[in-house]
């Protein structure tokens, strides 16, 4: 089986997926109803999608021989997350294998200032930004000068989950965090005061269709996404004018499966874009029991070029609890029997050893608004972190 | 690890079930979502619970030796399919492996005379009924002559989806059908003429908690349940009535898991048992989407004595249809991507070759009122069926 050629004519199409995190493991999950096989590109057996019963290829998401050898025994290959190359992806395209998303468009995920760069071209809201390059302190020093301190500095490629970011109230609080980027490409931002993080969970064929769920709130804790409601309590101008940036983003960029959009509103209701990921998203976790298909199953259809999915809501409110390790490495499953009693929560556990901060599983529930729905995620939540 | 002892203490426990069908295939989907490892009991590699990535042990169901090696394997055994020797799981539990549903109660869903017997003993509502031997002929005579023609014929065992029953509506044309059950044991009832047939999916834990969903009415033809809406047209009065009649017979039986227990209405909404199952059941598909907790998690919970879900519906009405397989073994995968274009239809396919009458898969719609959800459901399936 190859992905290269006119498609694939077997009963049940091999979706290749870079990374078997849980992204991968709930996509597996979504594969099943539809018989896709999904074959996953994991460094080990261990990997929470292998875990759950995806086929696994063992290697490395920088190793071109590994990526080819995936794209070779699937129909399409698409990715878990986007610490892959994009030019290795542009290689492969070039010979004939189905990438989606394409490389050019994952730069988008994986550059910000590249990202920066292309959404003020294309007239979208973003902060005042510099690349700091060739001299991060004085460039640093003239950007804060210009816009005004504090000024959020980045790594340009590689953070997330809030490392590689720092807001600094002066040049005096950046120097360490530029000491430790030690000639990493580094990048400036305005500081864009916000009055709610908020993500657009969108979906594009490679056709053209475009689907989108209902925006989110997101609700960080040092950069990490700890909580969403579903929809997000803002206008609906609001709601409008951020599904019109992810849809002009993803149009732009030609992208194809999910793409998620991180906006800032601020406290005159304007939006600023911050990020976007093309792949299933965290802020769009909430979309599997609340809205008709979930992001998991749309990503599928989106890269086999399959119709896209309804993605109208299922309840009136839906929210979502993430389940991070703590210091002491308990184990959230060791409490899960007790958690279940919480009426109305739904458990996702990912089967990862516990390690602090590192996403070991999420809790849904619903409600006729979001915070109703969010005092019975949290219940659960609680609980399985070992806080109740 | 194994069952025996006190309770497994490791953070994923291991539910072991014999058969790896499309019910351990979607038990399996449930797993992924608590950390629970599935080890199903498989006669092959190609079964649909282990193409969708369940651990698997390969043999028969009917082998005590390969029972033994699930149950060592696992912490807790339980059924896709009662094709296994209610015996077996006895001498199982009494060597101190923890088996749900107990051997006894598989009685009720394998022999149905056992199970006539006991739910009259119950003081249910079943049609009258015979045992046919060691005389078919003249004790079916008999039997028509009191209760009057048409009369139902059954093998007392291993009959399903339609097969293993008839109704005659006299003597003769019930020849040929004892004459194919060459000696297996027969048994006869009075023909219940009949409105509906709905089922009522409830839950039980060895603890004795109970949990059931809202009664279904399941439409058959053949014999084979075709098509079922969530909750079925039926007053408060009947659907009560049905919950009372499941809940005796778990209790009486001290089922544990799911147990879907098959009734008729009559024209004066009377309801008569047919008969029961004790593993998640056709009739059960519709809480995947439909229910907050589908009966595969409540029967994962169940069986490790986990507290139960909630069973309440998410939408008004649900409805699903089965896809079966066709005489020209056409298969529904070839025409899946155009079956997705029907907009909020829920497609589930289980990964079998196509074969006449099989149940390849089903798709499940939802909608304000049954026969709107019906509607949605139908025109999905009609494209899978190669109707459309």
């Amino acid at each position: 089986m190859s992905n290269k050629g006119s498609g694939n004519k077997t009963a049940s199409p091999v979706v290749g997926m870079v990374g078997g995190g849980q992204l991968a493991r709930m996509t597996h999950q979504a594969a099943i109803d539809l018989g896709i096989e999904l074959l996953v590109l994991a460094r080990s057996v261990e990997e929470p999608a292998v875990m759950a019963g995806a086929k696994v290829l063992l290697g490395n998401p920088d190793d071109l021989f590994a990526l080819e050898r995936l794209a070779e025994e699937s129909d399409v290959l698409t990715l878990d997350h986007e610490l892959v190359p994009a030019t290795a992806l542009q290689a492969l395209a070039e010979r004939g294998y189905r990438i989606r998303p394409r490389g050019e468009a994952l730069l988008a995920a994986q550059d910000k200032l590249w990202a920066r760069s292309r959404f003020a071209e294309w007239g979208l809201p973003v902060p005042e930004f510099t690349d700091l390059a060739p001299d991060p302190e004085a460039k640093l020093r003239r950007f804060g000068g210009r816009v005004g301190w504090p000024v959020v500095v980045k790594t340009r490629m590689g953070g997330y989950d809030g490392r590689g970011v720092q807001v600094a109230e002066n040049l005096e609080e950046a120097r360490p965090f530029i000491a430790r980027a030690s000639g990493r490409p580094l990048m400036a931002e305005a500081f864009v005061p916000m009055t709610r993080e908020v993500a657009l969970v969108g979906v594009r064929s490679p056709s053209g269709a475009w689907a989108s769920y209902p925006l989110v709130e997101t609700r960080q804790t040092d950069g990490i996404c700890r909580e969403l409601v579903m929809p997000a309590p803002v206008s609906r101008t609001v709601a409008a004018r951020a599904e019109e940036i992810a849809r002009t983003i993803a149009e732009a960029l030609q992208a194809t499966g999910i793409m998620a959009t991180e906006l800032f509103v601020t406290a005159e209701d304007r939006l600023v874009v911050n990020e976007i990921a093309l792949r299933p998203h965290n802020s769009g976790h909430a979309t599997i029991e609340g809205a008709v298909t979930s992001q998991f199953e749309n990503h599928l259809r989106a890269v086999l070029d399959w119709p896209l999915g309804d993605t109208s809501l299922t309840r009136p409110a839906s929210a979502m609890v993430n389940i991070l390790g703590d210091r002491a490495r308990s184990d959230p499953r060791t409490r899960l029997s007790h958690a279940l009693e919480v009426l109305g929560a739904r458990v996702h556990l990912y089967g990862k050893a516990p390690a602090p901060g590192r996403k070991l599983g999420h809790v849904t529930a619903f409600g006729e608004s979001g915070e109703e729905a969010l005092a019975t995620a949290r219940r659960c939540a609680l609980i399985l972190n070992g806080s109740a």
